[in-house]
């Protein structure tokens, strides 16, 4: 059981509340001897950091990652390396107002009932304050990953579909997608996204967002069949996320759609090199890579932190109202980009590991 | 670490390949003293059998589950639970012609990559074959529940999308579901999806298709937070499912066209009882059952093992091309109901166990 | 969790009772590609099987360990090796006089209370029948542990205690441990244990043992630091068997009379090798194998089925006596010696493919 | 897998080295709402806190235990508790003079082997250091465990064998054991245990030591069968803990040499109370405890960081000689009572959760 761990020989556990003094994550399983430095992790941490545009929330956090253990002389040891980090700017009296009532799509009254406990700050551990230590674990892994599979292997986040706005997946440029705030890999699109977004913002609103990761660079035969599949522990991964509500691999849940003709993925040898004519699988067979490029997506609902006040009940049972005040996030799914890549980097490791214990 | 194993207190290994003399399942951490016979079983197996109309696989399996262990006087002893199934119908000739080819949009050729081992009798242990077992497991799950959960505890499955054609879910009828061949849960598309599925066969095609799953009688607080919430390992849970390629709990991908004011669940206390307006949720709020219906959905893909002539490769890494040959099986997603079914019993009665151990 | 299975990455989980149609193990992560028959698993099954001599129990039980799955051509697949005994000789009618009775020293009473179920019929889950499924999950490890690590490879368990006769170990003969009945290493002690052991039949009592198991051909690495060290996988491995009540490593208690001077196991590079100088550490340092032989034994309690009257409960909580009738078992430690073997053939196994895992 | 996780449902991982910035531990699987503050976390840490005596290292550590996440408003949330603890007193340059050399008798040779990496600062990881987390976490569990089970619950270790030196068990007093340096039960044993501890430190010797554990007001079925057998799991909590070379359960290894007849502790049932007339079996049968006192006990190896020279080799594989100079810890195992203590508490409490989950 593993209620705040993920993964299987390279796991790691976070902890940690959004206005405690600091969250963190221990990562375990960790192959030895890999240069690795904070650096190496603080540059995926500032891409998740909150307050970076006008389009995220305004929580000013460094979300400085700093290395307890694990690491000797620049090099992992292959013992638990602990990542701690702290929160600064915490004003719990913000939540003072709404103490007592739960916000209606957030989980505050699940909590309450399971736990008996009302952590009003920021929801306690219920708050997508956890995930930046996912990132860190997920820089992790990405180190991990590169040093072993080489410079082929890449892992790339990207908005595709921001509330009603799609993007032309066509026109998808990796170098793109870090020069906007909202990682769209369409440069045609970002204009129209922001005045999109500015209008969510201004009506007070939010909305949801779909997010789609590219795996370049990965081996045929990583994923374990039946319950341990590639794109099991993928599923598993996203759906972990807060506030995900759809995943899919591949042509996800449009296969539904396609002919049996469409979907088959034929298969090539061209110049000695195997080549399928078509990636509907999204790199994945029978749970186990082919070879192709790993795709995945997932969906963000928009968060109910909204201006417009809705209808929910207080820790005492009785009927109320609550709206939030001031600044918010329209759209959270946009920082849930760098947090994909985590959990998607975290997943492919612990499956290279596997497969070198039982195939190696 | 659990290739074969699914669950976390709950939990159920399967063995055995396509060919071989048998299948089966052992299941462990079942509480004692739960009535339990293999007619309980049986009626679960028998909606999963192949043979049973001209949609599906013309195999001939009776499937009968025998119960080797963990039963004692009619009740469940708290220790393994061991079922075996076997095989019966299993003509490994069928495949010579195959056996040297990789059958597209299967796992043959990941596996053989994988592990050196091409079992080409039915794809061995790919082969959807194993999730009898899965529905043996989840039949045990499900008897658990009623027992603890009482009578209004429920999980039933329906296909909402065959192919190109949906149903009109407004509908919704669990009696008819268990009426017609393809688990429609809307009565008046049962007509129009026969013509339908009979032309895709007749055109030696196949299609794909979307099952929902909608649990009632679940109470507040089943979930973990984090890595083991209640949607992750559905989530997990489903797309483990041989061909399935996306998965959603509530609105899930569609929850990214959503605005914050639409998807926020409002909820009102009413003589006594809390409600929630709406269920874009699917029951789930931060990983953890908010007492409404657990809906989830996922979509399988179009089998490839059809009539028309697909490009592939040999063992041997040279191009040839493949066919079925005979009868197929059009639209595999309709046989994924009871496995889904199956998959969410098991998935609720571990987290209910979960809630016991830490919350109890 | 894991009840009822047994390893990280090479997994064993076992099923049935004592007088059930048949008892069994799944064995899941076993490398693919290892050439396996089920011969193989015989020959360690038959060194366990009971009735082969006047000094174990009678009941006659061919033992014959089928292969259901996981084997193909005559090498493992990678997928679950499901292997089945059938229960042969079971007399569930000796067990009506002490139907309602706890046996002393059994878990009749233990299983009771937990479960509220009492399988009177050999005790069920709880006899020692289930370590035949042991045996052939460690045959499994042995022949996958031969391929990989070659002919140095070897675990050899003897008994070296019975009851109040020790032997020389300084005789210490791995030939001649397979000559007799008692599984002793030192030819001298033989007829003297032949001896005793009859006069403790005779008496209607029984002895307890210390079973000692070496391995050799280990390579330095396997274990990980802190709560999977190699060692404490030994020791929750042996302590696992029934009846054992200590277990030692290297010197084991001893180690708390000796001195520093004396415990420290000197290093000597000579010709080119790395020697230690004694081996009080039993092969293992900081839960890491050294290279050295892995040394380790453990004690088995004299069985509490005698023919001397004992004082016990029913189950319905009232006073009585009880007495075991017709033969018993002078020793049951003596045939734990192969499934002493075959618990550590698992842990090393395991260890050496979490080792590839992290450091391979 | 889990090389830094112990436990399955109450579950913690510990991480840090011996001179890095701070160690520390993440429970998870903790019952929410239990009162529990920084004091409660303290009383033990200052038990195992080195320094006290001039029997123990005079490394200087105020080992002050900080809970950073995991309690709100001085109550377990039922999220994971993150507890850090400073190294403050790190002198690195010690360990200048041994940087390249393997202290035998310790983990360095098998760490550098197995991970490549010499962290010569106090052995890293391999530190006896890092059971101070283990105290942090076995303290939380003690809170929990009166919490539920009331005031009759109680664990008490002491040391009952100083090298050679042993005490008179029939004069154990609990009272006694916190009044000395020694852990001893035995008042009497006391000034010459004194007597003797300085005669080994001042012949720059060491020596080993047993702990017996005992653990008092356990209900009866806890434990799992098989292979999470209460003993099997207090035996891997054990010998988990550096330098321990043997575990006991009841009679432990002494169980070989006694007959059926003494070993069988029989059962009578008295004024309503079923009670055992003797404590063979440590208070567990066949892996599930019997209501009666919990008794294990475990052996510690004398260190071999002592005065006289000892041979071993260096990084570079050449011959030399390495001696401690200073003051040096004559007797490791005097500290490892609270340890023990610790692991055997959290054994406990992860078993109640178990028992409650399946059987609750």
């Amino acid at each position: 059981m593993s209620f705040n761990t993920f993964g299987k020989i390279f796991r790691f556990t976070t902890w940690g509340e959004s206005h405690g003094p600091a969250i963190g994550c221990v990562i375990d399983g960790c192959p030895p001897n890999i240069p690795l430095t904070e650096k190496d992790i603080q540059a995926d941490m500032d891409r998740r950091r909150p307050g970076q545009s006008k389009f995220t929330t305004q929580r000013k956090e460094p979300d400085k990652a700093i290395i307890l253990s694990g690491v000797f002389e620049g090099k992992t040891t292959g013992t638990p390396i602990s990542i701690i980090i702290y929160n600064e700017d915490k004003k719990s009296r913000d939540y003072e107002s709404i103490k007592n009532k739960f916000r209606p799509g957030h989980a505050d009254y699940t909590y309450f009932k399971k736990y008996g406990i009302r952590d009003f700050r920021g929801g306690g551990r219920q708050s997508a304050r956890e995930t930046a230590s996912r990132v860190a674990a997920g820089a992790v892994a990405r180190v991990v990953l590169k040093k072993i599979l080489g410079k082929k292997f890449n892992v790339i986040g990207a908005v595709t579909q921001l509330g009603l706005m799609s993007c032309d997946k066509s026109n998808w440029n990796n170098a793109q997608i870090r020069k906007n705030p909202f990682f769209c890999p369409d440069k045609k699109s970002v204009k129209l996204w922001e005045k999109y977004l500015l209008a969510v913002r201004k009506a007070g609103s939010s909305c949801g967002a779909i997010i789609e990761l590219r795996a370049t660079g990965i081996p045929v035969g990583l994923g374990a069949p039946i319950y341990s599949k590639l794109d099991t522990d993928i599923s598993a991964a996203l759906m972990s996320i807060n506030a995900v509500k759809g995943v899919n691999i591949g042509s996800g849940m449009n296969a539904a759609f396609l002919s049996g003709e469409e979907n088959s993925d034929e298969i090539r040898k061209k110049s000695g090199k195997i080549k399928f004519k078509t990636n509907h699988a999204g790199g994945i067979l029978g749970g186990i890579s082919s070879g192709q490029d790993i795709v995945a997506s997932f969906a963000v609902k928009p968060t109910s932190s909204i201006l417009t006040s809705r209808e929910t009940i207080n820790k005492k049972g009785k009927n109320t109202n609550i709206s939030v005040k001031g600044r918010h996030d329209p759209c959270v799914g946009i920082r849930a980009v760098p947090i994909g890549e985590a959990m998607i980097n975290c997943v492919l490791l612990d499956h290279l590991l596997m497969h070198k214990a039982q195939c190696g």
